[in-house]
């Protein structure tokens, strides 16, 4: 019965995130569900991000947590326009709050829709957003086995962002070992070393984002 | 539908977490549910634990991973007697899965039972293993607004362990901010501030093991 019922809850989900991603489709709206561990730096690579970008795109985030508004008003800071969801315990973000965030969220314009999902290394995999792709942020603190014990993740995305590199030294983190870790998983995954603290690597990160728009605007014709 | 099928399982849960608690007690072994975030020192804090308790306690320990042997691998080389359960792809460990666990493990003679739960700072807050104590980890990596953005894992745990010390300096987090955040969720939090890289910190945290053995076997006559 518990079976029967997860699955009706992943196939109304699935049904709510076509919906969306025809809206995102329709408006040429690239959507990136960003998904980490609590504290490897989502929203601070969001925020390098937001001011790369600000003088190329119009751009939006959707902040996702369970409790608080921290994140949304750091992001406010940054002039984009923000939409805090607070799940009130839930583990991740569905398909259904962004539907009703999109709401109150103004998409004139918008080229990229940031999503900040819930940090959590394992549930938000499992459900879909309607995005065009998901990207993990890994910090070195967690260490380089992580690809291996929270597979689902990684094979669900389509970048890597290792983050914290200014920590390396200092942790027991091999690049080396969790880049093959991550590519056994998923050997199209594209994958960047940086550290937003330092600004070391934000460069390619940035330039992949600008492929990635254009390709968007290239299939939304 | 989906929050009476919720409830059901809390309840089915909280029933054998109950079944568990009274064999923990007519053995008088204390259990402790270790829960962080994926990659906060969960393993390390163990590993460091089991070392300095190993001339005086009999130990046993129920590894939770989604998926992978290695953690409970590390574990067995401390001579530990360890049972690795992999959740396939759930988010936490449940009172059933650790019933199933206890009938390969050996609890002759054992004070301490540790679980470490999968690496979450969210579910594994709400499901009872029929554990004596939470405890929460938390990574100065993390972020010290940790407390606030995942309330439940902080108001649920009695102690909680501040880790990698060592890193404090390259990372933005005040341990007081940390402290005040979690005292202000659950004022009577038992907080160690500790580097399991160092060992820096260590002692406090394993004397006040040795008490919680001794009130333990107290309570238990």
């Amino acid at each position: 019965m518990e079976i029967k019922v997860v699955r009706q809850i992943m196939e109304v989900n699935e049904y709510v995130a076509q919906e969306n991603r025809r809206l995102f489709d329709q408006r040429g709206i690239l959507v990136i569900n960003l998904m980490s561990s609590p504290g490897a730096g989502k929203t601070t690579l969001l925020e390098r991000t937001l001011d790369a970008l600000k003088n190329e795109y119009t751009t939006a985030v959707i902040e996702g947590d369970i409790a608080t508004q921290l994140d949304a008003e750091r992001i406010h800071r940054h002039g984009v326009p923000v939409l805090q969801i607070n799940t009130q315990g839930n583990c991740h973000l569905d398909a259904n709050m962004i539907r009703n965030a999109l709401e109150s969220l103004d998409l004139d314009g918008v080229r990229i829709l940031f999503i900040e999902n819930v940090g959590n290394l394992v549930c938000p995999a499992e459900f879909s957003l309607g995005e065009d792709m998901k990207v993990t942020i890994l910090s070195v603190a967690e260490g380089d086995d992580k690809p291996e014990k929270y597979p689902v993740m990684f094979q669900q995305s389509k970048a890597l962002v290792i983050n914290k590199l200014d920590l390396l030294g200092f942790v027991d983190f091999e690049v080396g070992a969790a880049r093959r870790r991550a590519l056994a998983l998923n050997p199209r995954i594209t994958i960047f070393e940086l550290s937003c603290r330092t600004g070391q690597g934000l460069g390619a990160w940035v330039d992949w984002l600008r492929a990635q728009v254009d390709e968007k605007r290239a299939a939304s014709g």
